[in-house]
């Protein structure tokens, strides 16, 4: 397993839908993938990413970054390792890595930046208890030392 | 181009993203094209889409069947080619066929069968003017005696 | 959970990128989803369908049918229950149940039917081991009378 | 139409499969759009990507990143403008803008930068005719300054 990000995983079972005439996933897929990994980070950090959205949270993506380091394959077992990078007042961003399960060669590692919106789409300063939490796992993550990007 | 089915055609350009390791198109984007199609049909008609749900008017798919014929391969150039085959208070199914542009090779046909809903997505008796919209349409391919399923 | 399919589930996390503006998940992933269920499917009886792949045996989908019962909406967790329905000497048919994990709702119900082919995509005659195979699975769902479909 | 780049467009219907839960189009397929723009651009010029192929030239994404800076919805209608940005001797950087047609509005930007690969996927010296194909474009876009990126 990947050293630096010991966060939570998403495990991903490579479809053949996703998959290209190359014999490869097709590229635009990790983006799909870092978003599962995202949904069990908040998931597994307690704060669901569907309860945000209940409570009028959106985070939307305004940049994202991808690094293919080796191709993933039909039915390659892959984890997805996330853990959080930059927060400010209206973005936070994600940091992800993408390893295959067993001997952990990594497939690919990118970054996305998300903005906080409401119901209407428009960008607003990160309302709490969001904000509060996220500032709490962030710090975690600085004192553990993980966030290692680079 | 096929005969039977004069109707409006969308025009797909098959998508490297669309194929998969077989080196062909995926077969579930069958039903994307067959959107992307009916988007294109209820245009050409005259009553887009995009306002039926202005209108508060959704039709969600409750039944979707594809007999595929032939591979169809990244860069191809496909018409896709609809028609109305059944009408009820409850439900219209669409027919479609998807064509390699060029000699006509049919590539895969199906219908679509949905339900008519509200906000929602309760399924409800298909208020005007869409009805009588559908009624109209489907009363033209009749007499034009397009509507050749089987 | 469903009765009838008591078979191998492949469980699916409903993502963000497979829902639509409607807010429930686009009805096209029903195919990929039944895909995810399939490769569980061969992996859990025995012969995964990589290894089919690798030995120059190849399934394409030649008809597709599914039937959606009650939207199933991101985060939601569902199960993929899959049975072999029929096997012919150049085609095999499967049965799929996606039920929502938890309460078994049933989300969607369908049949995929597939042919035998060759590297170069031309359908032959269901080689050995796999015919057996299937013929073996087959014999048991009938045994165990959990073929119900309808 | 945004200044810039006056390159080729690859015209794309923002279809509803490409939604999401948001009511927008989901992030991920901006790289796919990119995707198609590159399809055409490299068409408009002369070597269409399927000849690359057939030579046994590829050329997956080693890396991708957009910025997104409007969302785009169901039934709009974009045009993806195209130029070349880097050459060297193993990669190629393509450069993307996104524009809602119509109002030019700007929706994305990024760029994909792909490695030039043999049939087993093998990272290699961009080869002849392909690299002066490439050379002579980048150098007629200098010259006509249209390569402002930032």
């Amino acid at each position: 397993m990947e050293e630096g990000i010991p966060g939570p995983a998403a495990r991903i079972r490579v479809r053949y839908a996703e998959t290209d005439a190359m014999g490869v996933a097709y590229h635009a897929n990790a983006l799909v993938w870092f978003e599962a990994g995202r949904t069990e980070f908040c998931r597994s950090k307690g704060l669901p990413y569907r309860e945000w959205e209940k409570a009028g949270v959106f985070l939307p993506v305004v940049e994202a970054r991808c690094r293919y380091k080796h191709p993933a394959r039909y039915d390659d077992l892959l984890d997805v390792l996330v853990d959080l990078l930059e927060l400010g007042p209206y973005t936070v961003t994600f940091f992800y890595r993408i390893v295959r399960s067993g001997d952990g060669r990594l497939i690919a590692e990118g970054e996305t930046k998300h903005g906080f919106c409401d119901r209407n789409g428009k960008l607003v300063k990160a309302p709490e208890p969001f904000f509060g939490w996220l500032q709490k796992i962030i710090g975690q993550s600085r004192k553990e030392g993980v966030v290692q990007v680079g």
